[in-house]
């Protein structure tokens, strides 16, 4: 059910990260210090990890209470874009390990502070490098040379016209500074195209007249692989791929996932490769999340987060050690002798009906109702619209029975999201 | 590997504690408050999978930086055993549910608090029972009729010896008020039988003259049985039990314990009967640890914890719903569809080599080189003989391979344990 291999040697090395000899307790003694930069339902679960390894664990965000930061041992509210706030941070709290969470931050502060002796995972340029999207597409493509589908870069509303004319309809919008759904659209038609530029061009994490047209993919399957760069018992540093991760979504955003998703093993081992081909090339130490379309026995790469990825919320059911589990792990300077069993699971969102502060739910009850069901609500102090409030997982028998418990606890979950106070 | 009933009807029936239903967030409305009373690693866990289940949690205990403090919502230290202090922060908290998690506290007050219209779980007088063997066991063996070792009370050292001498030697000789480990002693001849007295009567939360004297039991097997009080989704009380759990211990405190613990159906099905029939009595709603002996095909009740057992710890590998995540699911009111399959796995403790302050720990990364293990560690900010300071998990694909790597694993870490500062 998993693959793995041992790939070493890399482009770019961990910096400042070594395996851990000894270390103290929190808040009294000398405890590895984890500074999360994004305090969200993916730190959260990173961050009780890293408390049961003994670490002491500061979650910073740019908003008070945000899920992480209600099991950190402290919390900070900056603006991460803002290099000054993060620099005084750092050198406040001294951390032992930077982690980034989100990918709004100021990362070329995060290289400066990784030049200046300060450990981030997986390490800086991973985290710059993997939040533009022409640059991780020319990685892969050109450095990595693994297959991905066809793709251009636009710098105006003309320039966008003519690679789509090129790429052919239906095509792919993309901001260049996100690598989630916000401000892609799929143009199926050239009277959609100004509309779609605008909305890549202003969508990103900034506005940028820059965007990515991307081959729009029939894909038979869209995967993810967990791929978890860490120490071996040696102290050397190796790559381990976890079983395939299959996601679906209405939208362009993460809404299901379930593990393991089975292919035949051509397919499966070039799943394998490309991720370790990609990551390897990023460096450092810490989970990633290769993203690749499967269509017939072709398998294109995607994307990369240099983090947890959001489809692998289904391992909290389907490994023992779950991504986050991992990702803590790994940073910490500890080591792994995976791969490990998979068992059939599936997970499923929980979305903010609307726009409001305090949610209030409802359906949880009939939720946990259902056998092999478990809820994770990430106690958000507001939700709006697409928003993640929650998340069902489920284990089955097979992946199908997985998903469909999941998908019906988490609809009963959110079908009675009401707000204690709604929006104005 | 799993035995469930579907037993409903008790003597203690829950009091004030209900499904849930709509419900809010931490923080900021109306969540679920859990006042943890007592705040171990047990509590941690416990306090961890209600954050999950999006409840805010406050953690109490007599000393400062204790495990679940540093998870939870908001942390007070006070003795839990002074009944105006406790009063006063139930009063100031409002928690909608009052977990116990030790048992030095005041349970007489918890039991005015119960009257008062607060919440107690499993209820205040299951609290106040077990931690009475007098009157745990005579409920066992008198109201539940369940078989035990045969035992008599002595309230001096002159009954003492007519009752050692009634069940021969050896005997144990236990205080009365206490469930773990301090206090006991065995007594092979009369001429132990002082010292024995003076440990047992000393030796419980509070001195008391009268001790517990029991028939010594030549086990085969030393057993514990989770047994959960949870709502169905119908919203009746129902009681699942776990697959066994076997443990060992050199002395008289936990030191290891693995799951599934096999046996012949006769010996599963009573260990099932015993257990339900004490928990039905203690009635209310939550996980019980309910300790067994096997002794060829005879099982015989020997105490139950009325909270997530020790020898449980296993379940964070054993079991998808760990002992903690089920007890935090039952006190806040959801329901629970078990038993669950159940996955090879033991657990081994790390205990303080001697009195310090901010343990340091050299061993972990040996510990973590070996495959299927996990380390928790409880950042407790002091160290004393005995005390444990963290413990190893191991899954395996077979329970005694998993006792293997669980045990070297823990000895890495236990035997590198340090303090920055230490006893003078």
């Amino acid at each position: 059910m998993t693959a793995s291999t041992g790939s070493e040697g890399t482009a770019l090395a961990p910096r400042g990260v070594r395996p851990r000899a000894r270390f103290g307790t929190p808040l009294v003694g000398s405890a590895p210090r984890l500074m999360l930069l994004g305090s969200g339902e993916i730190g959260r679960e990173v961050a009780i990890e890293a408390i049961r390894l003994g670490a002491e664990v500061i979650a910073v965000d740019r908003y008070e209470h945000a899920p992480a930061m209600q099991v950190a041992h402290r919390a900070y509210v900056i603006p991460m874009t803002d290099r000054a706030a993060l620099r005084a941070l750092v050198e406040s709290e001294h951390p032992d390990v930077i982690v980034p969470e989100i990918e709004q931050i100021d990362t070329n502060e995060l290289v400066r502070l990784e030049s200046d002796g300060w450990t981030v995972v997986p390490n800086a340029e991973a985290t710059r490098v993997t939040m533009d999207r022409e640059r991780i597409r020319r990685l892969a493509a050109e450095s990595a040379r693994v297959p991905t589908s066809r793709f251009a870069f636009a710098d105006t509303l003309e320039e966008a016209r003519r690679c789509a004319a090129d790429l052919g309809f239906p095509c792919v919008f993309k901001s260049i500074t996100s690598s989630s759904g916000h401000g892609m659209s799929v143009v199926r038609e050239p009277g959609a195209l100004a509309r779609a530029y605008q909305e890549a061009s202003e969508g990103g994490r900034v506005p940028n007249p820059r965007i990515m047209i991307e081959e729009f993919v029939r894909f038979d399957a869209e995967v993810t692989v967990l791929t978890l760069r860490h120490w071996t018992s040696a102290g050397t540093v190796a790559t381990t791929t976890m079983a395939p991760i299959g996601h679906a979504r209405p939208g362009t955003l993460y809404h299901e996932s379930w593990q393991p998703a089975e292919f035949p093993s051509p397919v499966g081992d070039e799943l394998t490769r490309i991720a370790v081909a990609v990551t390897d090339r990023l460096g450092g130490i810490g989970m990633f999340g290769v993203e690749c379309f499967v269509r017939g026995s072709d398998v294109l790469f995607s994307e990369v987060s240099p983090r947890p990825h959001d489809t692998g919320l289904v391992t909290l059911a389907s490994q023992w050690n779950s991504e986050f589990a991992l990702h803590a792990r790994a940073v910490l300077g500890f080591p792994y002798s995976g791969p490990e069993p998979t068992s059939p699971a599936a997970a499923h969102v929980i979305l903010s009906p609307g726009t409001g502060t305090a949610p209030t739910f409802g359906g949880a009850f009939r939720g946990l109702s259902l056998p092999g069901v478990r809820l994770f609500l990430f106690g958000k102090p507001e939700g709006f619209p697409d928003r993640r409030l929650g998340v069902a997982v489920a284990r089955g028998s097979t992946v199908q029975e997985a998903r469909t418990k999941a998908a019906e606890a988490a609809h009963a979950v959110e079908s009675t999201i009401r707000f204690e106070r709604a929006a104005p």
